[in-house]
């Protein structure tokens, strides 16, 4: 099924533990592929070690994304900045973040008397509502409010709209040309110089779907999210606990792994991805357990695993 | 030869790599086991985990000291408190740290609104000259100025001159007693109740030498270190280029393994261990050739290895 896009979609985990790291789980970080473009969310210590393990370039990540203020989830940034610094960046990175985060990076580098070679950009969040923080020709990436104990939010992170797709041999049966084709991918007629019309329905077919990926970090059982994450073909949702800690999970504005399953059942989406686990829970059996009778569709992230958006 | 020396003083390398850390090393972090209490000394990232990896445990560190604010010396320290408190902690800590740093931290506790349930004692190093930070009963560690881009201190951890030790038996052939031991120990002569001296040195030995470990963080090739270094059963002091790159290692403060094997030899000491290795060195075989025509008894820091002081 994934052969159907030409563009790649992917979500490796570097880190999927909670607040204390383990041998076995790094704090919170993800990288995306999307059209060989590179983005990082979250930055837990550690990341830069994981993204070498993984075999991840540093430079090509030209964009990070911070959910929010917990460690766990942004101590490995001033490394990463302070590693591509001295592996000869020069070319200018963009960090999505809570506001002070850039103070912290910058009496970092300060205190280090460290001048990079390259523009940082801080883009700060508002966490009252959802918004675009990046697009390009071919994709978008939203913030949206989860709820925990400090300001945090999840991502969206998903194609726009793709235009449909031109059948190249009765395109030309019918005597039209590469001239033609911006507007009929627009989904235009075209009326030919002799006065025929070529109706668009018969020269292209529908665009592939356009996928979405829906980040939800930290937060506690919140279906204020729902419309946010709608429909994605993949959603990593946090399950810092399973049910029987739910009053614990509540009191520190997490989420048990039935309760991701419950949002993941309400928003429809196609596939879910559960992580940030308590460092109590040594494997992830259970998790699954939990939640696949409440949604069936559930995987686990474990430190190196790649999902595949739209391959479900 | 260790098996001399009743009381442990162990130092394991959590970390030996320089700036930019790798998958065979994480930046720069020690502990010392020194009599069965812990201390740290820098805590590059990653820090936490390492350990873990090597089963230390963390609420046993109390005394924790950092060399300089180059990322790669103390990012893995925020985490660390982080993680401490996590795990319950209620005992309090201390920091030898650069001024800036508790700053650092106390933004970092800040900005994710963390309330540690343990004291945070910060004490800020004075650059200029050597000082005492910390001493019990037993032991000592001291500063002293290294050579470097920004402020920087090496540390000398040390047992304190030791006691005299008691022949029991013969003390016993000459009728002293326990009440007699404090001044034995001390060195001085006992007269009897009849009158009758006894000579301190017929009744001791002299006591167990006084063991020195030397720890030299980043650092330009400087002699002004000898006379604090002077004599230690093991000195660990930077390499992080060869001889090759001399001119590198003076242009960012650094040294190569020839200058560190000729601080070693010039102030005598028993052992010399390299590390804070350039991550363009895939092994460390060079920096042995290097140094050991310079100053036979080196060794080489790899993550996970521990020397024991005073076993040279």
């Amino acid at each position: 099924v994934g052969l159907f896009y030409a563009l790649k979609f992917e979500v490796t985990i570097l880190g999927c533990g909670a607040a204390t790291p383990t041998l076995r789980r790094n704090p919170t970080a993800q990288i995306i592929n999307l059209h060989d473009r590179f983005y990082l969310i979250d930055c837990g210590e550690g990341t830069q070690v994981q993204l070498r393990r993984f075999r991840f370039k540093f430079q090509k990540i030209d964009h990070i994304f911070i959910s929010h203020l917990h460690g766990d989830h942004y101590l490995g940034l001033p490394g990463l900045i302070s590693s591509m610094h001295l592996l000869g960046r020069i070319k200018p990175l963009h960090i999505y973040c809570p506001e002070p985060l850039e103070e912290l990076i910058r009496l970092n580098l300060e205190y280090s008397d460290t001048y990079v070679n390259f523009d940082l950009h801080y883009h700060h969040h508002n966490f009252k509502k959802g918004e675009l923080l990046f697009e390009n020709q071919a994709i978008e990436i939203l913030s949206f409010p989860l709820k925990h104990r400090i300001a945090c939010c999840g991502f969206i992170v998903q194609e726009k709209k793709k235009r449909r797709r031109i059948l190249k041999e009765k395109a030309a049966e019918l005597g039209l040309t590469i001239a033609d084709f911006a507007r009929l991918k627009d989904g235009e007629d075209i009326v030919k110089p002799d006065g025929v019309m070529v109706k668009n329905e018969d020269v292209t077919e529908p665009p592939y779907a356009s996928r979405k990926y829906a980040y939800c970090s930290d937060t506690a059982y919140y279906e204020k999210i729902i419309p946010h994450v709608q429909g994605a073909d993949l959603m990593y949702h946090e399950s810092t606990f399973l049910s029987d800690l739910e009053k614990r999970a509540k009191d520190t504005f997490h989420s048990t792994a039935s309760q991701a399953a419950t949002i993941a059942k309400m928003a429809e989406v196609k596939q879910l991805v559960l992580g940030h686990y308590s460092s109590r829970y040594k494997t992830t059996e259970a998790f699954l357990e939990e939640a696949r009778p409440v949604f069936r569709d559930t995987e686990t992230a474990e430190d190196g695993r790649t999902f595949v958006v739209g391959e479900q």
